[in-house]
């Protein structure tokens, strides 16, 4: 089956409601290769990727999660103007989302917790293997949405995911058989966020 | 032209050896256009990517860079051992690959600079979008490499890019079509970088 680059990345939406369907172990093997795949710090790949489907782990980690969308994030967005572009039926559509995943997120079958040894960095090493991992699942039909909420309570979550002292975990991946559709993404005009040789300059192309 | 994801992600190697030709300025809105289909937090889109093609703005950075690589990244890289899997005859490549950027980077035709408003983050909201421009310039024939070493001198290269105050770079992008081939990513095998359920545990699919 091809997969189309340009067709992929103009279609990896985040994806927060999904199916508690198993998802077979050759899949998830290509989704974390794909990870492994992309651009790191001299290739040094310190990176670390926890794979949990121990539904224990999920629910005690899960709950943190819940909570800082419910007490934090959430009456952040609540009070928030929508998107660039966006219109307030679909930014309520995208909380309605949001909070949707907060109550379900231990129920996904799978999670990719990245790693990183050390004091947390710019995530210059782990984000663009998020990424990949994020175009894998959506090439191969699975939902997948980034996630970094959890870090509203870092202690706690990294303790639930058994974490060293010296390890921080970088986002929370759940993956899972979406319930709806794949779709394009919505994204303000390139001229809105592309300078040209100096700061505040018009793209022109 | 079919662009075959899997096939992108496992030969997006960092091309640091670029030829001054110019590229076509469709082919950098194509690229430009894939960062801005990553992942990003609630879809506010607060990046902002600086595209450089002015001699002169590449030559006052690149300086910077040069100096960063001389006294700082490239010396501390010379006494460090090879990365996992990686021969010394290997490792002493990428070094000469990364003194012929520093000596050179600003001749490659272009940068992407991405860059975000506010304080410095974890850059959750900016390295997909570098992971994504990477893919892109893969397919279209054009080298590109990550680098994030002139925030050594974080202050004095945001001066020569012009940035506000309030604004940072994350990484310097310079994209030129590559002196070398294409070939695939050199990475260690899954069972070394991930865990199953809890951390050290051996993953087995």
């Amino acid at each position: 089956m091809p997969h189309d680059l340009f067709e992929i990345m103009s279609s990896t939406r985040s994806m927060r409601r999904l199916k508690p369907d198993q998802i077979p172990d050759d899949l998830l093997r290509q989704v974390l290769e794909a990870g492994t795949f992309a651009a790191n710090g001299g290739n040094m790949q310190t990176w670390r990727f926890l794979l949990i489907r121990d539904p224990i782990v999920k629910a005690a980690a899960g709950a943190w999660y819940r909570k800082a969308w419910q007490e934090i994030v959430g009456p952040r967005y609540r009070t928030a103007a929508p998107a660039p572009g966006q219109s307030s039926e679909q930014f309520a559509r995208m909380l309605a989302a949001a909070q949707h995943l907060a109550d379900h997120i231990h129920e996904a079958p799978v999670w990719i917790v990245p790693c990183a040894p050390g004091t947390r960095n710019t995530g210059s090493s782990i984000f663009p293997a998020v990424q990949n991992i994020l175009l894998a699942c959506r090439a191969l039909g699975l939902g997948c949405t980034l996630t970094t909420l959890h870090l509203n309570f870092e202690k706690e979550v990294e303790a639930a995911l058994s974490l060293p002292e010296d390890v921080h975990s970088y986002a929370i991946l759940p993956i899972g058989y979406p319930m709806g559709k794949f779709g394009p993404v919505r994204r303000a005009p390139l001229e809105n966020v592309v300078y040209q040789d100096r700061w505040g300059e018009a793209y022109q192309a």
